[in-house]
Formats: C-alpha cells, structure tokens, sequence
C-alpha cells in the first residue's frame, strides 16, 4: 500500500483501483486531453477543508458537523474473506485520494488511454476537498458463518432489537458495509461514495443510500446550533466533539470492552436511523404542543422551564419537563449517564403520492456500546415519546466503525489480516 | 396585497398566510420565547446573496445558477378559480418575505399565540436568503374545463409529444402547478417549497417533487462550467443569462408570439425532465467512447476536433463530430437555431434495490416556445443519440412561466384577474 498519500502534492500515485487498468499506459491522447488539469488541487482552496485521513480514529466521527452527507450500505457478494479485505484495501488507498481532493487513478481525472474507462468518473474535477470524511463500519450480517468471523463479533454488535411503532423497510436495513461520506459540497460526497461503490464491483454492491442536508445535530458547540424539519434546534446536548475524555467514555471503543472485540479498539458504534417525519401533521400543531412534545422552546431552544439554550439540564430540571417529552426520554440522567454523539441530517425524498413532500431525519449517533445507549434510549422512546405521533422509523442499520488507520495503515486489518 | 415586503427590514408586515391565524395575537407568551430572533436577518450575510423579487421576468431563470434545487409540481383541487387566484396572492406574499430572507407570518419566525401553529416552520431560522429565488408556472392541465381557461391557452403551451424510450413515470410527470426554489442552501430551498405547500393545503396538493445539487449548466459563462454525472462539462454552450437580446430572443415570450397568450409576455416555457443516468454502465466504457457519445473531450470540454471548451463550435465544426453524439444532435445550427437556456442539476435518489446507486439529471430548460426548441431537440435526441444507450427519462413536465411582478403586483394577475 502508499504510504504518503496524504501529502503526496501533486504527485500522482498509483492507486490499486482495481479497475483493470494496466500499468504503464500513455499518458495524454490527444492535444485536447492533455491539457487536462491534474486532479483536484486542495491547494486552490486553503488547506483548512482537508480533514486528515490518518488517526487512532476515523475521521467523521467528532468532525465538525459537514454541510452534506451520502449514506450509503452495502453488502458483500463475494464468499472470500481476502476479497472482503482486498477491498478495505482499495478503498482506503482511495479514501487517502479523495479526502486530500484528488482523484483515483495515475493519470489524474480523466485522463489516460483512452481505450479504457477513465479511472476517475471526474464530476468533482475542479472541486475543492469540502472537508470531505470516509467513514467505514461492518455490520453484524458480515460475522455469519460466510467469513470465519462469529467468534470475532463483539457483543455490543448485534441487530438491534424491533421497538414499537417501527415501519421498517428492509429495503432500507441493515447492510455488511457502510459507507458515510460527509462534505460540505454535495457533489464531492456523491462523488466519494461512487467512488468506492465502484471499487466494490465484483466484492460488494449497493443494499441502500440516503443523502441528506442541513445538519440536524452539531459536535461542536462553539457553532450556533442547527435546526431540524421540526423546526427545533438540534442537538443541544450533544457531547462536545473536541472533549477526548468525553469522547473516550462515551464514543470510542475501549481495548478491554469485550475480549472478542479487541479489534475494535478506537473504533465505535453507528445507529442510523431514518425517521419520516410528518411535517404536514406538525405543522397544523400549536406551538405550545410542539413545545411540550420536544420539551425546549421552539425560538430559543431553552429546556421548558429555564431561559436560555445552554442553561443546564439536569436531573432536577428534567423533573419539571413534560414525562413524554423528547428531551426528558432521552435525558443521560435515565440511562444510566449513557450519552451518544449525534451527527444527523435532514432529508426531503420527494413527495408521498399523497400530495405530501417526504422529509424527514438521518439520525446518525455514534456510541462505545448501543446496548447502553441507543437501545435504552430508543425502547423509552418509542413507548413513551409524544413525538411518536409525527414520526416514523423507517430504516435502520448498526455497524462497527473501524478504528483509524496510521501511515501505511488500511482499514479492517485488525479484523481481517 | 403589501407592497413593500421587499423592503420592509426588521419590522414585520403581517401576510396573508391563510392560516388561520388571527390578527392581533399576543407578541411573546413566555420569557423563552420573547428571546426569540425575529426572523431571518439578510444584512448579517451581506446584501449580495438577496436576489430581486421584482421585475419584468421572474427570478430564477437568467439568475447565476445557485447550489441547490428543489422543484415541486402541484395539482389544484378545488375547481374554484377565484381560490386559485388567491393561492397565488398568498404564494407571491410569502416569497417576497423568503427570497428576503424573513420568515413569514406577523411574530417572526416561530413567535406568536402558544395556542396557534407557528407562523412560520422556523427550520430556516438563522439561515441567510442564499440567493433564493422561487419561480412559478402552470401547466396545461390548469387550462381544461375547469377554471374557464381554455381560450386562453397558448398553443405552445401543450403536453409533450411522447418521445423513443421515453419511461415516464406517471406519478413523476406534469402538474397543474409548478414552483422551482433554487438557493445555495438547500434548507433555505426546502423551507420555501414547505411553506408555499403549507400555504396551498386544500387548494393545491404535491403531485411530485425533486431535489437537486451541484448544478449541471451553468446561465454565466464568467464562471468554471460545471461536471455532471457524466463527468463531463454540462452547459458550455449555453445562452448568456446576461445577455439581454439573446433572452428576448430565444426565452422570454413576447407580446405578439400567440393572441391567446397575450398574459403571458414577459414569461417564459419550463420543460423539466427527470433523466436517470446508469452511470455504473457508463463508468465501465472507454474514455473514447464517453468522448464521441458527448461530442466533447472529457477533461477540457472542448469540441471534439477542437482544442479548447470555449472554441467556437460552428455549423461546419458540428459537421465534423460524430453524427450520433449528443453535441452534434442538439446543436443549434439543426434546429433553426433553436436555442434553450438550461439550468439543470443533478440528483442521486438513493439506491435502486439491484445494487446500483439511482442517480440523473433533473434536466430544466426555458425558452420562448417549446414547439421550436426542446420538442424538435429532443426528437432527434431520442431517435440517435448515442447517450441514449446510458440513459432514460422517468419524469417530465412543461408549465408556462408566469410573467415578473412590480411593486404591489402578484403572480398570475395577467391570467386570473
């Protein structure tokens, strides 16, 4: 594998694409394709909207929030382990590319003989990096008995349990892979994860994809925070991205969490959730309803009961909240201090048929353990929540998210070899 | 109507949402929600990113294309005409407030009576205007037995003719109403779709509706052209959105194009079309064949014989390029210089369950009269493209586009009275 991608500067690498293309092919064609820029150049565009890709833990986690995010799962079609760790090959190799603002492949973008598909797609040629993030995880179906690896799977990573009210569409569950691309161009992010599911021909293929906008939650609170579909500030009470001992406990992955999970160490949990949400029905709701449904004030974002966005929301204040408000549910002080770093999305699919547009939430939340996060929280929700009457889960999906790669490191080596 | 929206600054004009909301509601019902900004505020983000409401045409069309789209088609349901008008007084109310960069409603955002809906769905609070522009037409089906309108139908104003290949999905085609909201935030575009819908409940419903990014034309030639999903450049051949003689000639309807049409000099035709594109078949062909598909190198955009994108592309060079390439096929010189101002984007609509990520174009293109532009363009396209093979048109619609407004003046007044 390279090593020095990241900084490899305008140099052009050759990437294992995969794509069959030989070594050694002429470089330019024609007068025309020779005056093909070279990639993207992050240069162009300042160097602060490059998201370093080496780390103990994968970018996109604790990121600041992007503007954009492609989801995209899949699952693997190949019955051969190496395949499986072939491709987490590829895809880091690429990862490193992309994330600097380059594209895959030696010759640049799209350039090269011109008797081969070009190695790059080359819709973002000409985009800066947009802070772009790849972030991999593998789900609990890739530790069936296809690959060798039950015995590997830690415990934590299990399918999570049905809650009342789903409406899951399996078409929109689960996956062995999982890619989140987060960008502030959206183009980039698309580009990214076409990228990679182009890679993956032959290994794996698309099981399903979400793009989403707007950022429904923050990790960083020193930014105003964002607003969702409700029309609510979201995530107010988001751990804070930046705080490591935070992170540390409520995050990431620890090394003596669970013996069969030793690989996982730096890694962490994502729960995607995709919530239809029936803005039509909310909307035609008073405002003091809506209020008491989220348990914060629809302007400021105050907890009922206290004045301003960040006034702290402890137990003693929690007690005066609404019992089936959002906010009160899902407070740490019920769960045990169990807290998840949210970083979801909103997202409009169209209309319904039923003369409604189709908008809703990606809740993303990255956690050490679903077992004392997500589903704790989720089972007092979906009992309790007064939201339950406007929303709907309709896709959902867990998966490990590996540790970070160093220089020369690749993603799953702990797992897979 | 209000006539000075536009410029009304902080203070907050009460428009006609038809929400039931009553005049003279209390201002603040708690210390919360007294803390709340009032509204959207356009001079935080600089004056720059307000697009002009007023004008002999519509915004949205020659405007410099924005980030983001979201376009929503309508049917009305009632079959009452004066109701129709009256839609249309409440949609250009509310616009002037949106595309300022204000919530709509008389308490701001989402202040006003707690025993009420908010005013305004408050998700685009704190956001800036983003250049939004909203832009209205309708669609021949307003002008059947209906409403009384059929002797004021212009000819051109007729559904599409069906085309080779055409899939048409039909719950993706047509309307009795259309809005395209652009901006360069897509919340601040979602938000203006959502409240113009809102405004409609129960004279006009969704019939379909599309998200789009990453602009696949550009209407400014100053500026680098964009890459579509191809790949390639996407619209360096068209028309200058600044150049006043060329709109006047090829998009903008005149005074004398059709008696029956008379309302609508000043305004425009929108065809739009949904245009999947395979882009896994087409990222496994050779870089040559991409090339004499589109007509143009990949990397620079030139014409194909030419050496640089902006190379004057005259009948003589067209002679030159491939008889089946999509440049070639569409160039004006074939169609009695026929000429679209096109303003398209590119979508990706997640997955599409065999694997494959769903992706396309939402193809939008203006002009005078589209019996001379895209209906002839695109007969010849659909008989011998050679994109044809990569690609496939699941939506469409044409809608006449209402003429601009002055101070006080309201969308459809020329047609509805």
């Amino acid at each position: 594998m390279t090593t020095d991608d990241a900084a490899a500067g305008p140099s052009r690498r050759r990437l294992l694409v995969g794509l069959g293309v030989a070594a050694g092919v002429a470089v330019g064609a024609g007068a025309d394709r020779a005056a093909v820029a070279l990639g993207r150049d992050p240069a162009a565009s300042g160097t602060g909207d490059v998201v370093p890709f080496e780390g103990a833990h994968q970018a996109g986690v604790t990121t600041p929030v992007q503007a954009h995010l492609h989801l995209a799962a899949l699952d693997v079609v190949t019955d051969r382990r190496e395949e499986v760790a072939d491709l987490l090959d590829r895809w880091t190799a690429a990862a490193r590319a992309l994330v600097a603002g380059r594209a895959v492949g030696e010759h640049g973008a799209v350039d090269g003989d011109p008797l081969a598909p070009p190695e790059d797609t080359g819709e973002a040629v000409g985009l800066p990096p947009a802070r772009l993030t790849l972030t991999v995880g593998v789900g609990p179906s890739l530790f069936d008995d296809r690959f060798g690896l039950a015995a590997r799977r830690p415990a934590a990573l299990a399918e999570l349990p049905p809650f009342a009210g789903d409406a899951l569409d399996p078409a929109r569950c689960g996956g062995d892979l999982v890619v989140q691309a987060c960008a502030d161009d959206p183009q980039v992010a698309v580009h990214a994860v076409r990228t990679l599911v182009r890679l993956a021909a032959g290994t794996a293929a698309v099981r399903w994809a979400q793009l989403g906008f707007g950022r429904a939650s923050s990790t960083d609170p020193s930014v105003p925070t964002p607003r969702n579909l409700f029309g609510f500030k979201d995530g107010t009470a988001n751990p804070d991205g930046r705080d490591a001992a935070a992170m540390a406990e409520h995050v990431w992955v620890g090394e003596d969490d669970d013996p069969a999970g030793a690989w996982l160490a730096g890694g962490s949990y994502l729960v995607a959730r995709r919530v239809e949400m029936h803005v039509e029905t909310w909307d035609r709701s008073p405002l003091a309803e809506q209020e008491q449904v989220v348990g914060r004030s629809k302007g400021e974002g105050a907890p009922l009961g206290l004045a301003r966005e960040h006034d702290v929301l402890d137990a003693t204040a929690v007690a005066g909240l609404p019992a089936t408000s959002h906010v009160a549910l899902a407070h740490p002080s019920r769960h045990g201090g169990a807290q998840m770093l949210r970083r979801g999305y909103s997202y409009v699919d169209g209309a319904d048929g039923l003369g409604h547009l189709q908008a809703g939430l990606v809740f993303l939340a990255y956690q050490r353990d679903p077992r004392r996060a997500f589903v704790p929280v989720q089972e007092a929700l979906s009992r309790d929540d007064a939201m339950n009457e406007y929303v709907r889960h309709t896709g959902s999906g867990v998966w490990a998210v590996l540790p970070g790669v160093g220089p020369g490191g690749r993603w799953g080596s702990t797992l897979l070899g």
